[in-house]
């Protein structure tokens, strides 16, 4: 008979949303909401899942194209690595400025942005490029994918206590502030690194990626950068896409998405930049492999997800999401002062939708259950995330005004 | 600096159909279009892209939803494996009839039905569930994924010659009626098997499925069923899913779309069946690995091409896309005929839209120039299908009626 992958044995149970998921239906089951009494009722500030509807001139690109496809002239088919028209303005939109004003160097071609389904899609996708013998790092914690999709193309080793004995984990604390020590990059390494951060909410400075990239550059490593919350980003000093620091066309893969921004989270639409100039050891162009992986594993996002993301990059489109994502950042100001009150130590939640609060000395699945007994609203453990999260809990900022108001309200139940 | 993964040295140059395009470019560039003279216009049966508008109740289907997006009530995230609605349709519809009219045994539960953004997608990422120790066995032609994927995952070997060494190739040719012998199939393999099959345009028949299922259980191996072309099955003898076959449910997985059926090649969906009794020879379970991996390195198909897939399985959608195969099978016998007329030896284009055509003693590449030099038809050289492609061109049936039409007239200028 045909034999399991060693690698999926090699995972870890569930994956951590799942689990939230079983966990919290499991409590809702033994403990029934009663309909006259709404403080009976789970709210959910655990997976990062937008609420709000998209907004008026972004939804009518989305029924436009939905319109045409039913029309002879509108209609179309394969669109392989998306729709020129809309590669060009990701590059008008997020790079041109970038590269005008601080790297001094041209902008990117549209051979270089790839369109897909979303962030996390792509960052499984890209692991085949390097293979299994590439050492990865992660921050820790980090988004699962960097980790979970290494295992999967056997890039991470075993299990042994807290984490896989193939990836580097770098701790990412507060006491250094959640920006990870990189003296202990090691040599061509493939160096996962999101900013703003899920799930610290912490948004690395101008100065922090300048020592990313010349880490990258000294110790021959390639960054793959998700900036997947980029759009969070108020702090003008605030770097919004890695090709602002010189150099990172060298050594960096941008991944980024219309999820968070745009509401797009059920549409799926996210891109990835692979510069011309990225080359492997042995000389070879990685944008040309790339090019090759896109079209032997994957067909294109969907046309009319990529009209939608053609409307979000127009001047009322951008207005419409930056609206957006100042709602879900009012939502995080909630949370953020609701646990600062209580005397909860945190971070995020100001660039970022999230907030990571600290639980000194606690195990994180313990509070995780003590929230949801106590106050009936789901978080994510930030265990999950990796070692370093244990002691945390991550709020999301996705949800529904009242919901988060309420939510507020409950969470002065909490003993700390 | 960072190693290239040493699989992707092993893919042969260019995937197919971007060097048709290439090809296409160049001659086009060379002999520009007059447009006073439609005959210098070039068509395209090559690629099997869909070129019609979506009928309209299924586009209604798609309009409504991506209009609901737009308001507080209709908003909608992350789908995760599907909505259980779709999954719960596509099991009455597809799985419904056969099991208990052949089978005899239960249907399947939603958490056997996975939604996905393609077929193809889906068959690069089934590979992950068996690793790169796994001997793959194809037919010979057969669409490029199942190759190129495996090369992918390191579970092709090197390549020599005709063919990966890792790869067991099964030739499908005029002499074995295009049915593979199956005796040559190793114990613990995969078996990938698309029928009706692209590129020959050959169905099997329920003795012959029987066949493939038998093998597979006296093998120990898993057959990985690609039925995307299913909905062009005429012949009402002709299986349209391998869980018609008694047994299946223990040793194959199903993978099929909505792209060719329903026109949705641009808008991305399709699904895969993972039955629960399917086990790896360790007996640990295929169907929650595959639950694992879609949750990990997927995000769920996009929420309005789901609801156009609803549609589609609704009477009214049913009925639509009934009458969007038969257009394009209506091309396909206008193509076969013109061939045969020519005295050219075809298969396929009866239950499938794809017609594959002998040149015996030619090479396939040069077939192809003569067709686009002399007719300025586009077609796909079958060599680019594997070995026993050679001298096969493959016609496909997707296009304008016009268009089919002129060009089954320009090929009588064809010398064979």
């Amino acid at each position: 008979m045909v034999k399991r992958n060693s690698r999926l044995s090699a995972l870890k149970a569930g994956y951590l949303f799942p689990e939230i998921a079983r966990r919290k239906n499991e409590f809702a089951a033994a403990n029934p909401q009663d309909p006259a009494r709404p403080e009976t009722r789970i709210i959910s500030l655990g997976v990062g899942n937008t609420t709000e509807p998209i907004l008026p001139y972004i939804n009518k690109g989305l029924v436009d194209m939905a319109e045409k496809l039913g029309t002879r002239e509108g209609y179309s088919g394969y669109q392989d690595e998306g729709l020129p028209e809309l590669r060009k303005k990701i590059i008008d939109v997020f790079y041109k400025d970038s590269f005008s004003s601080d790297a001094g160097s041209d902008s990117f071609s549209i051979e270089e942005i790839f369109i897909s389904d979303g962030a996390k899609c792509d960052i499984g996708r890209l692991q085949l490029l390097f293979g299994p013998e590439t050492t990865a790092v992660v921050q820790d914690p980090s988004y699962p994918v960097y980790v979970d999709g290494s295992v999967l193309i056997g890039a991470a080793g075993n299990w042994a206590d807290t984490g896989y004995k193939g990836i580097v984990y770098l701790p990412c604390t507060a006491e250094n502030n959640y920006f990870p020590d990189l003296s202990k990059v090691p040599e061509s390494s493939i160096i996962y690194f999101c900013s703003p951060n899920n799930p610290t909410g912490a948004t690395a400075t101008r100065e922090q990626l300048m020592e990313l990239v010349s880490t990258a550059q000294n110790k021959g490593s390639i960054i793959i950068f998700d900036a997947a919350y980029s759009e969070y980003i108020r702090d003008p000093k605030l770097p919004r896409t890695i090709y602002q620091i010189p150099g990172a066309k060298e050594c960096a893969i941008e991944v980024n998405s219309f999820s968070k921004s745009a509401g797009f989270t059920g549409v799926r639409l996210g891109w990835t930049v692979v510069p011309r100039e990225l080359r492997y050891a042995g000389g070879e162009n990685i944008n040309s492999d790339w090019h090759r992986v896109m079209g032997t594993i994957f067909n294109g996002a969907s046309n009319i997800a990529q009209a939608g993301g053609l409307a979000v990059l127009k001047k009322k489109g951008m207005e419409e999401i930056r609206q957006l994502c100042d709602f879900y950042l009012g939502n995080a100001a909630l949370i953020r002062n609701a646990l600062q009150k209580l005397g909860i130590s945190v971070v995020g939640g100001d660039n970022s939708p999230y907030i990571w609060a600290h639980f000194p000395g606690r195990d994180s699945w313990e509070v995780f259950e003590e929230i949801l007994k106590n106050c009936r609203v789901v978080t994510t453990p930030g265990s999950g995330f990796g070692p370093s999260g244990q002691s945390f809990i991550r709020f999301s900022a996705f949800g529904r005004r009242s919901d988060v108001q309420e939510a507020c309200h409950r969470l002065t139940a909490l003993k700390v």
